[in-house]
Parts: structure tokens; sequence; C-alpha cells
């Protein structure tokens, strides 16, 4: 047989996958890179997943129901507007075939979730970008004039930690003639969200993750909300089982857990404040954030690769995205605990000292 | 904004969702309907997933290495001859995307497993199906005229039962000028399977699932063997996490506990033989299976629709499939425990006494 890579549909015999962040092997690291919680998720999480033990040999609920009904009873939504995913990447990936594929217009700004640009290369999009400037903040009038079938904006953004005010992403929404996806993985970290948008704009879906607020990144849950409509669309294409029995069981009893997560997303917020306020003091650059991770560009005359390079010689992951311009002076620092943020600050301390 | 189905890519407006079978809300069930195990899986499995339940906060290992690793080490392969997904749905929706999308020819064999032609639907692939005769043995000589870029075959048959000798298997993949895939997602009940071809041709893919055999249905988890470059374009597209941390450790823990499912196996073929030999003492026309169910055709003058609303009465799940001519006439009925199998041979013998 010829090259099984001659076989391969043609847009994606290029495809450059998504690097996610690196999980190292062994113990003894400070593993500040993928934003993941790092408090153990609520306690009801271990035995609703034990409860299922039993029953591992039946497939589960192939639509998620139970999830469904808590997520839309306590958002105000009926059952039909949201939609569980393996992870909300699983969402992503859906809603790009959906509304992205055959060289539809897929709008993205940049700085941004690297992720979109390569499921529009796998569903075969076009993609624009649109670039902030460097104070992160919505570029509003840039966005205003493009044309897309589907816009993917991270809000708050991600690396940057900017929030955008729901003002504008309302101006937005109701000003772009095509699906706007609002990312919000890091929304509970943050003072607002578009919720409030999803009776008013039919064109808005808003996707959530039990990853970084819930401390279930092991789990792989996401939902999304929006439009019974859209959310039909999804339902009809993606995997019949897309969420095993235990995530399901697992992501149910976190969310239920109201008071548990406020109490640790206030902590991760205080933790996050201090550093900040360290890291301003020494001389780094801080954009103001509103998620579970900075974003910090060292002193003057340090360079960020160094910086990264030094804390991972020191067992420290964080995350540099040295291939563009805006990007490239930073380090996305994830807020551990107060312990883990104060070795981060001591190892950082050494490395500006010996410079 | 338009109706958002008017924003969808144009081939996924018209597209019929898979129908997985029916998941019974409350207990008293016995359900003989999806295929699943009815006994527990490995007592090593729980073990393995509590493990798990102090790292949830943590994404999982992004390639699941270590399932990987044993998977390839059982069947002698090398490691970048395996990948794993969220059941072996998930590999397939990904080998339709590579090889069957933009309009490319995908051929199935009908009847089969009917997921085939809404995964192409999805990727826009064009369906070209060969018909097995009443014998369900495979069609070599009509698959053998037939072009297409890729072949799903299901070896075992489902719904029939039916296997394909290895010789004709090597035929076909030696004359197909094509990726040939054989889904094996029950060649564990089967005297023999296809893992030889896997040296001799390199168009082979093999996909195979934790659902069946291995009673972890609830888990979500499959594999696929093959030549390391179709790995590698699976691997390129695939969601980057799409195996969580519980699945990962469960699969692995049930994977070692080889002679456990020895033992479960054989007694599901002892139990599928001694149901397959009283229903035919009762006139019913059973196919040879070498799985976990058997395609059986009530006696004449009886007709499956009312066998199925029978036993669905006396809360017995089974499956019937009424939209093609080979199937209309047939009952798929999982191989249950001794016990449920006298249940629902009791329960059809009432039936077949009663019309």
């Amino acid at each position: 047989m010829k090259d099984p890579l001659q076989r391969v549909v043609p847009h994606l015999r290029k495809v450059q996958p998504y690097v996610p962040g690196i999980q190292p092997e062994g113990s003894g690291w400070i593993k500040l890179n993928t934003n993941e919680l790092p408090y153990p998720p609520s306690p009801k999480v271990a035995p609703a997943i034990e409860e299922e033990l039993g029953r591992l040999a039946l497939y589960p609920n192939p639509t998620s129901q139970p999830l469904r009904q808590a997520i839309a009873k306590r958002y105000n939504l009926n059952g039909d507007q949201v939609i569980i995913g393996n992870g909300s990447d699983d969402l992503l990936n859906l809603l790009m075939r959906s509304f992205g594929g055959e060289q539809q217009a897929v709008l993205q700004t940049v700085p941004s979730y690297s992720l979109y640009p390569v499921l529009a290369a796998i569903s075969d999009g076009k993609v624009e970008s649109v670039e902030f400037d460097a104070s992160m903040q919505l570029p509003l009038d840039k966005l205003s004039g493009c044309k897309a079938n589907i816009l993917f904006l991270t809000s708050p953004n991600a690396p940057t930690g900017v929030a955008f005010p729901l003002e504008q992403l309302r101006t937005l929404a109701k000003g772009f003639d095509g699906i706007l996806v609002i990312d919000e993985a890091y929304a509970d970290f943050a003072v607002e969200n578009a919720l409030p948008l999803l009776g008013e704009c039919s064109n808005v879906i808003i996707t959530r993750t039990f990853s970084k607020s819930y401390g279930l990144a092991g789990l792989r849950v996401g939902f999304a909300m929006a439009d019974a409509a859209i959310i039909r669309i999804l339902d009809s294409i993606r995997d019949s089982y897309n969420v095993n029995r235990i995530s399901q069981a697992g992501a149910l009893a976190a969310f239920e857990d109201a008071s548990y997560y406020e109490e640790i997303i206030q902590r991760i917020i205080k933790t996050r404040q201090r550093a900040s306020e360290i890291l301003q003091q020494r001389g780094w650059k801080c954009y103001p954030s509103q998620t579970n991770f900075i974003f910090a560009a060292p002193p003057r005359g340090l360079m960020a690769a160094e910086g990264f390079e030094h804390l991972k010689h020191n067992r420290i992951l964080v995350r540099h995205f040295p291939s563009h311009p805006l990007t490239a002076d930073y380090l996305r620092i994830s807020i551990g605990t107060d312990e883990q943020m104060n070795s981060l600050l001591e190892v950082l301390q050494s490395w500006e000292n010996q410079e």
C-alpha cells in the first residue's frame, strides 16, 4: 500500500498538534504550568466515585442528564440549554466542526488559547486573527469590523489573565453576526461573567470546565450553555457516550458542593494578589489577573526564557510562550498554595539577584 | 442572528445521530441490549481507581502511556503502534476524520455496526455498502472489487455474531488498496483474531474496546493497533487529554489481570452455547456466535418485534433492528449470567406458547 499519509484527507496532512503543558514524571515538582488547582476537589467527590465502582460494567448515561440538570438549575436555564463534554476541549472541537469546518471563517484573538487554531486546522477552517495591543484589553473596534462564521474568545483571557467587562462582551455579541464562543475556563476566579448574555443573545455559547476551579483536571469534564438550537447541533454530532460514568458522578458531586469551592476560590484569589504584589514590588510587570494564574514579565534586563529554565532547574514548572512578541517576555505562573508560591518567589529572587 | 442551523457547515445539517441501546432508569431490569458484561470487572480495578482519587486535580497522562506500553508488550508490538481512545468510538471517529472525510469513499458491510455511516456523515464521507447474503459470511468477492479509501469491517460481526476466518481477512487485507479497519470489539470471545496481520499488512488497523470483554463500559476506554505511521496520524488530531486519569488506571488494572478474564470469557462462551442450543431446540434460528451475544430469529409465525415487546413488558431488554430485511426478523440478545438467560428463556417460552 502507498504511505498511509498519502491517504489522509489533504487538509490534515500538515496539522501541528496542540502541545499541552508538561506532566512531569516523578515527585518533588512544583507544578505551576497547567493551571490546575493546588487543593484537592470537594471531599464529596471521592465517595460519589466510589459509589459508581459497582456499576462499571454498565454504559454511562449517554446524555450526562443529572449533571446537565444540576447545571441548568443553578444558572436558571432549561435542561436543553446545557451539554456536557469530555473536557471543554471536546465541546470546542464540536463547535469547530459545526461552525468552523469546510473553509468557514474562524475568528480568534491573539494571544489566546492556542488550541483554537489547531482545532480549526483539523476542521479545515480558515483562521483570521485579531491581535491584542499591549494593554490586552478587548479589541472591540477591530473585532466589530470582522466577518466570520464563528468567533472564539477566552474570557478572562489566557495566557494574560485579563478579564473583559460584561458590557463590552454584550456590545460584541450584539454587533457580531456569527456564533460567539465565550470560553470561560477561568470565569469562576473573575468578578463577572457572560451568563446574563445567554437570555439576550441567541448567538452566544459559553464553555466552562471542571479542570480549573473544580480541581478535577484528572476527570476531563466540561460543559457549555447556549440557546437550545445550538446545543441540539452539538448533541447531534458528539460521541453518544462521550463522558464516562465516574467523571459524571465526580463532577456532579463537586458541582453541588458550592460552599467548598467558594472558600477555595477566595483562597486562590488572595494568594494571587499577594504574589502579584510581591512580584511588582520587585520590578516585575503583571497584568491584572482574574484567573488562577499570573502573566508576569521579569524586570528589565532579565529574560523570561532564562527565568523559565532557572525555575525548571529548581523543579518548578511554569509556562513560557516564546513564539509571539506579545507573550515572549512573560511567564505564565499558575497560582499554587501559599507555600508553593513562596518557593517560587524565593527561587525567582535568587535568579534576579544572580543576574 | 439568523437560525444557528443556517450557520452549520452544510453537510452537518441533516446528520441523523447514532441511537445507542436504552439505559433504563430504575432497577429490576435484565439488561441484555448493549452487550455489557454481566459480571463485575477484575477486582483489581477498584483499588487502582481508588489510588487515583488523591490526584484528581492533575491532568492525566496525555498519551495514556502506561496502558499503551502494556498493550504493546502483550501483543508484541512497539509502543508507537498503539493508541488509546475515549472508547473505541473515539478512535473510529478519528479514523473517519483522517481517511473518510471530504467526500472520500468509505466502504462498509451491511448489516454491521450502525455507527460507521453516522461517523461518515459527520465527516462528509461517501458511504458505499456491500451487503451480506443470508449466510452472513464475509462477501470477499464483492469487497475485492470495491475501491475505497477506507473500509470498516466488524469482526466478529455485529449484530450477527458471525466470525470471519483469519485467512479470509488476510486475503482481503492484501487485496484491498486502502485502509482496512478491523473492528474487533468482540474478538476476545472468538476463536481467532486479526493480530497476525499487523506485521504483514501496513494498511490494517485493529480496534478493540474495554466495554465488552473487560466489563468496563462505564469507563469508556478503547484502543487501536496498527503501523506506527497510522497511529501517528490519529495522535496528531486526537484530543490531547482524551482519556481521563481514572479510566486509564482502571483499564490498565483490568488488562493486567488476564487470568480473571480468561475464566469470565469461558463462562460467557459456555452460557452462549447453552442458550443457543435451547433456542434452536425450540425452533429458533441462531447464527453461530463468536461474540457475547446471540442473533436469533423466533420460530416461524412469530414476529421478532413482538418478542422484543413481550420481553420489554417483562423488564428484559434486548435489541431489535427492524430497518433492514436481513436483521428485521432477529433479536440480538446479549449473553447474561446463567440466571438471567434462564429468565429470558422462560419469558420467551411463555410468548412462544401463547401465540
